[in-house]
């Protein structure tokens, strides 16, 4: 066989893997989406069955020969051909050792976790999740375990997981910068910064309503309707199945309509990487390789960058005053602006401010880096989540359901490591702006309501190469320099600064 | 290996193989329910290679030696496991000659078709659909001979397939009885029946609360909410994954509400006896075997018989002026029920009152009859339903959406030999009705909303059996003799002499 008979070859077995992770996809929407309470536990072993289908298809024999010979020799075929094998050899590699048995066991028992945490934050029970969580830590520690190339510890390997290249060394450092100038800048703000108007942050705006305005935030963002599902989740996530077939979904709140625009931005962004990956990724099977801090630098630009800007509440003011009536008829553009960027520690991420997110980031990594470690049981998370928040956010935690068994992430298999992508992915997207900016005037663009070229520009420079490179090369492919937290520090200290009116 | 160890091992494979048919389910609805546009053919493609793994599942030989030997000898195995073993058989023989390529090409052939029957009817063009079409009725045809036992007909085949016993001889004696006594009938309401007030039935009735409403009618039937889903589409119909993820699907026309509530009712009556077969026989591969006119029977009876009755008004009544104001202030609960039980032909299958119904019936089974068994071709298939809406209904079909693009079922492989499902449930629900006044007081409960006995009195001795019978042995074994199409056109003749006020 020729090099391009074996990709070939290769590829058509891709197609049906494809397949089966499109279907085992759509499965879990369901799950999330759809299913009744009583659907989810036949539901949650159906996956377990279509999953180790597809530990079967990717663990043939003559697919594994194929991997491994088109590494060893890919003369031949075109650079986005050899980047995919290099993909398709470190999964190889890293699952080689693996069994079907032990994959079988990760998937039940990340569904049955799913189902506990669900129930147990619903009833703020944490009891009820902690075998599951348990067990879940437990099998991530096998899994690493069975690898041949070894980390320091086992939450290096889970931030590698996630960010290639990554590492306690390098996020000790990270949130160490983060710290020294965004805590200084909380306490200058709670000293010394104006009032800021929040009182019609509560007023009812009637969920139908919501609905429509998230319609319109998507496909200003540029999201092809055609291509696009919303729906309602408990945990807003976005996810898809090809690039014609994306879905969004948010939550909403009658009594606080900005958690479901900042929700929806957010979401909306991770669309965006997902639609317009460009076609010869997809069609050599080189698509969704970005790392998922890559994700979220999107997500946040669209969510905090854009979102959260003065230019966006103008643009989207007179959309948000048709869609709730005299609601609103009291409040000034400034006034809307300055309250969605309330700086001020709470106890849900997800309503975090863009200032003092950093700060519910560090609490689940120096958790996660314990609990995965070995450092602190299970049963030691929930008080130990009390006592971070204490600290760090000066707040106490009520229950559970506002602690540690607010995120969907730990009830995952792998789930463990990706929290840091979120703060990182603040960062990254500071970086990209200052470049994005010597291109075109983006805050100009966002307060005329046109995020199009924005978009374009993504396409262009970011979407293009995200699965072909490490973060690293990443950001220096686009930005032509070496990350630099300090884009991201002086950007939350320039605006808080003004914000916030401080001396 | 003793048979009990045989029944054991083919019960693994039978989990296996429900896993994956739930999944395509899921698939399925997810096509119908949720997946956007552009994502639908890569859905169609996925659906085909999970059908593909259940060919696969479902032709091992392994498997086929289990059922053929348990089919030899099944001595030590309960009644109900020796019954799964019996259908299982039967569907063996018919499918053994089945080669995986052209099972493969049924699966994709009517993904395809359906389609390009969605994009036809949107466009009101037959020549999208017509391809696909042709194509399916070749294969179920190709189909057919492959079989040992052999009908009659190809049309026949198909009968005998939905309602085993079923044929072209037993069906057009059926229709024949039909045609005689409510064509009169309908031509004597058309000549002296007295006006019915409809004026109301256009009022618009904002979807949120048709959504309302159609929960508490599903709520009524006696539906779990825990295990049921209500969704919408373009054509409602009732799917599930077990008896613990039961999904309904209506639709909603704000301007005729009516529509809706009758669709609830008849597709929850489906969701009942997929909800409520005895747990013995989901549990040894034994349920949903009952035929399509056994469950059309159900839904019809829900749909009709209760939802079509002056005591189901008189229960409703109260709900529907809460759900909607004042809008129906003026209107009498006789004159709801008379309005609802207007007996006048209509284009709309899905619209059709009780008594005209069956004509609707007549125009499908004459053309399937036809093109099936290649007297007719494809292209003619639009004149001629014309010419027959035309004949039999009097009236002129505007266009093909609303003439035989209409419906989903020609669009979907072994959709033909369905529709006359449909009349023989309205024929079968009436001689249960009369024997359930044995023991109930059918009309009494309805008139105090109480449809709980109805249901368990259906559960006792209508679901019970239904996927241990034939449609004979069933309607013998409720109604203590065979079935009899009188009881059916007498009520019809009482309940539409009486509301006519015909002399």
């Amino acid at each position: 066989m020729t090099n391009l008979e074996k990709w070939e070859k290769l590829s058509q077995k891709l197609d049906e893997i494809a397949a089966y992770g499109r279907t085992i996809g759509k499965l879990q929407f369901d799950m999330e989406c759809t299913a009744p309470e009583e659907g989810l536990e036949q539901a949650g072993e159906d996956m377990a069955i279509i999953g180790k289908q597809i530990f079967a298809l990717s663990h043939d024999k003559e697919y594994e020969s194929l991997i491994i010979e088109l590494h060893e020799d890919c003369e031949g075929l075109t650079p986005v051909q050899k980047k995919a094998i290099e993909h398709l050899y470190e999964r190889y590699a890293k699952e080689k050792n693996v069994s079907a048995e032990l994959d079988y066991e990760m998937s039940m028992a990340s569904n049955k976790a799913y189902v506990d945490w669900l129930t147990a934050k619903k009833e703020k029970n944490y009891a009820i999740f902690r075998d599951s969580f348990e067990k879940l830590i437990k099998l991530t520690q096998t899994f690493i375990d069975l690898r041949d190339e070894k980390k320091e510890t086992y939450y290096d390997t889970c931030l590698d997981e996630y960010e290639k290249g990554g590492s306690i060394a390098q996020l000790d450092a990270f949130f160490a910068a983060l710290k020294e100038r965004i805590v200084p800048l909380v306490a200058r703000i709670k000293a010394e910064g104006k009032p800021i108007r929040d009182d019609f942050l509560t007023r009812p705006v009637p969920i139908p309503q919501q609905e429509k305005f998230s319609e319109y935030l998507l496909e200003k963002e540029g999201l092809r309707k055609t291509a696009l599902v919303l729906r309602t989740t408990e945990h807003p996530f976005t996810t898809h199945f090809g690039a014609n077939d994306v879905r969004v979904t948010t939550h909403y709140y009658e009594e606080n309509f900005i958690s479901n625009i900042f929700s929806t931005m957010h979401e909306g962004g991770h669309a965006m990487f997902m639609m317009y990956e460009p076609k010869e990724l997809y069609d050599n099977h080189c698509s969704d390789y970005m790392t998922s801090a890559m994700h979220e630098t999107i997500s946040r630009f669209y969510e905090n960058i854009i979102g959260r800007s003065e230019a966006f509440v103008h643009f989207v003011m007179p959309k948000l005053r048709e869609l709730s009536g005299d609601t609103f008829d009291d409040v000034t553009e400034r006034e809307l602006y300055e309250a969605v960027n309330i700086a001020e520690p709470g106890l849900i991420r997800m309503e975090a401010d863009e200032l003092t997110y950093g700060l519910h980031i560090l609490v689940r990594y120096e958790l996660e880096k314990a609990f995965v470690n070995g450092e602190i049981t299970v049963d030691e998370v929930p008080a130990i989540w009390n006592a971070k928040y204490k600290e760090y956010l000066g707040l106490d935690v009520p229950d559970d359901e506002k602690g540690c068994l607010q995120d969907v992430h730990w009830s995952g298999g792998w789930g463990y490591g990706y929290f840091p992508s979120y703060a990182l992915g603040n960062a990254y997207g500071v970086q990209i702006l200052r470049t994005m900016e010597k291109d075109i005037d983006v805050f100009g663009l966002i307060q005329e309501g046109n995020l199009i070229p924005i978009g374009d520009w993504l396409k262009e420079h970011v979407f293009s190469i995200g699965s072909l490179t490490t973060p690293d090369e990443w950001i220096k492919a686009i930005t032509g320099e070496a990350f630099n937290v300090n884009y991201y520090l002086d950007y939350l200290e320039e605006k808080f600064t003004k914000l916030y009116e401080l001396k």
